[in-house]
């Protein structure tokens, strides 16, 4: 019998619907998957097997509750569970167990989706990789007190990227079709790179935060993994609450002739975007950008020069970052500081430096940047820019830099990162997709047609 | 001797500063007005006598700390407390006990402030007035199992507003100097108007939200109550950051002569702003707006029309208001239903009534409204509005209408209530002056110029 944990989140869910698998049965082969590639990836903070096995059970009794019916998802453990434990990726919360659900956990349990594990995340889903004590229930240990760090599937090697590192890990080797993270600078869209899955950040303060643990009002989106962008769709849809993202009429034609796909593609206008940190991106980014352009020359390309005072975005990114982290988690930096990483703690004090005066002209150049950004869309329909420097680098104690998100997740706007090709090395590579803000179905749509013609010949 | 008690946060600072009085002194008289007042007012869920008296000490013992060195305050039983347990005015968290300070708590620590107790939230900050059963500790219960409800400490038969109802009631009748709060609507104004204390809403966002309720991302909005609008200022310029709101050349002059006061009115450009809602203001509101403009006539005074657009906006913030708030308490409504009241369900009802697509129009038209309002700093340096109906109305079944504070949290901008004068029957009057985005320091400093004349004739 043919496993079923292969199956994207869509097409699981038409079989679902149709009663041709179990929602058991899907969970089952997701714990398989898990039980043969958690020892080597260390995804999973927690894992919990038998409450998701009588979920599934209760999902296949029952009537359909919604979007995600019967689909297993795992979750970042900087969101709240009311029965699984949340760690916020510290030592200080090694034992915390919150009393009730992040309302995005809630909102995909209501919508029939059955949560497996909690998924690892950097320190306090700053740039620092955890350092856990292996393994959770259910896995056979590597050792019982191995200290792990998760891998990227694709070489035990590299870093599967941060901060949402073992949701992209878990969805990239199949362990999960979905999961939930939040982005602060880069924290969705770079382990999806990293990992090659498709990484969806929403449009800012699209979805309910209540529950996960707080860095920066201004930043933290929260989004998801999958390995469609019809899956994604599906999610984003859930944690929004607006129908049109997942609507089938966006996404049936998986399988469109080459002649109505250029079709498709001739209505798209793209912006292309290297953005004034070009010079950084790596060969292998560059090298992308050369085949994708090549591949997408159906669409209607354009080259987008972004307004010049963009070019101070990263900076101000950076520095409203460091202030807001900094004054979020002054209770622990107050209380045990000496369980904040070197990292952090020097992350926290250089925010501390920065003066209210300043951080309220960083907010206010925000919202400047954030109306500028607007006229674009007259131009394009959406934009293409690059995800990451390169391809995951070499090393575990490290999760890269987030360097080419920042802007774009200060402007709040909607992003997804596309997986299309590899590297030489065979790592991962891919771009992303940015939206204008609240057009998070139109981004999709289009980056389903996008993603379908760098898929067919990438 | 004098009595402490009924000193403001910032004469109380002065005298500390200058080792005239101990912070225990000042922390004991405010126990010894609680013990005295609370069984009236029931304006706190939980005391912390001992370790606040503990605290004191050590703050009398040591180097100074911060703005609020040996200032006791209280806090909104919103936030987290890692040493009082936190009930969000809701019987679900009834024995919640968090493991740490909300982000806001801890930098009124850090500046030196002394927690002495949690105050009454309505049911998780919405509009439904918590019965609770009396008394915290420390304070003699009226009946050990007397359900009671918080009172307006001008007339017991009066609701002192919502949500934040302990935190005003309890500065308005002298048991604490300074307290925090949240607005969603006019959580802050309406409680600080109808109990007749300084209540501040400072720019949206400027104070870290980590550790207090989510419950709106687009409209929660932290502040905090106190009697005088440089009172409100020490602790503003603690919970933004920003030196500049508590800067001593802004309100060293209290007791300025009438010609230095007179010329520093001319100063001050004033936007007289009725709002579209003006209609459905009583007689009382009406009597205020005719003595303030009266009183205010040496500043520069000017009728301020808003844009058209901006007649919508009231119904826009209900309809952000009604969506956020079910999808951030569906965990709560999914799993235990039965326990939130039957207004608070009825409002989560309607908001699962608007659909995402509606609630994205929304987001824009709010996005567009802040951008618009940016104009109206040319003509004015602030603006002059109605901040409720009319006085606290009879009753305490209900927590009165926040209509006049809607329009201004949606757009974010920085606001305080300047109480100044009584209706017939003893209630207080005041209104509200509105500043521009992050200029929280610029509306401070005018307001408390103008409430000084206003305090001299009202």
């Amino acid at each position: 019998m043919k496993r079923l944990h292969k199956l994207g989140a869509w097409e699981a869910a038409s079989l679902l619907a149709s009663r041709e698998i179990t929602s058991e049965d899907l969970v089952r082969d997701c714990l398989a998957q898990i039980e043969a590639r958690e020892p080597h990836i260390h995804a999973f903070v927690h894992l919990s097997p038998d409450t998701a096995i009588a979920q599934a059970r209760q999902i296949d009794a029952g009537t359909r509750r919604g979007l995600l019916h019967g689909i297993p998802f795992g979750v970042k453990d900087l969101f709240d569970t009311a029965d699984a434990p949340t760690g916020y990726g510290s030592p200080i919360y090694a034992s915390y167990q919150p009393s009730a659900d992040a309302a995005a956990v809630a909102h995909c349990r209501a919508a029939g989706g059955i949560l497996l594990g909690k998924t690892v995340t950097t320190e306090l889903a700053n740039m620092q990789p955890t350092a856990y004590v292996a393994s959770p229930n259910l896995v056979p240990a590597v050792a019982s007190d191995a200290v792990v760090t998760t891998r990227n599937p694709h070489n035990f090697e590299h870093t599967p990227g941060g901060s949402s590192s073992g949701s992209a890990a878990a969805v990239a080797s199949f362990m999960l079709p979905l999961s939930l993270g939040t982005q602060t600078a880069g924290s969705l869209i770079r382990p999806a790179a990293f990992c090659g899955v498709v990484g969806f950040k929403p449009s800012h303060n699209r979805i309910a935060k209540a529950g996960v643990k707080s860095l920066s009002e201004t930043l933290d989106t929260l989004g998801g993994f999958a390995r469609s962008v019809r899956d994604a769709a599906l999610l984003g849809s859930v944690l929004t609450g607006d129908a049109r993202i997942a609507h089938p009429s966006c996404f049936a034609e998986v399988d469109a002739s080459q002649a109505n796909l250029d079709k498709d593609l001739q209505g798209i206008r793209v912006g292309l975007c290297q953005t004034p940190e070009w010079n950084l991106a790596d060969s292998d980014t560059q090298e992308a950008w050369a085949l994708a352009t090549q591949l997408l020359q159906n669409a209607k390309l354009q080259k987008l020069e972004l307004p010049a005072a963009f070019s101070n975005l990263v900076a101000v990114q950076k520095d409203i970052q460091a202030y807001e982290t900094a004054r979020s988690l002054l209770p622990e930096n107050r209380q045990v500081p000496c369980r904040l990483s070197a990292p952090l703690q020097a992350l926290l004090a250089y925010g501390e430096t920065i003066s209210g005066q300043a951080h309220v002209a960083n907010l206010l150049a925000t919202h400047h940047a954030r109306q500028q950004v607007q006229d674009l869309w007259r131009q394009v329909d959406v934009i293409f820019a690059p995800s990451t420097i390169g391809a995951a680098p070499y090393g575990l104690a490290h999760t890269g830099d987030p360097l080419f998100c920042r802007t774009w997740t200060l402007l709040g706007l909607p992003c997804i990162h596309l997986p299309f090709t590899k590297t030489a090395d065979g790592l991962p590579m891919g771009l992303q997709l940015i939206g204008g803000y609240g057009q998070d179905h139109k981004l999709l749509a289009a980056a389903h047609t996008l993603h379908q013609q760098l898929l067919r010949q990438g």
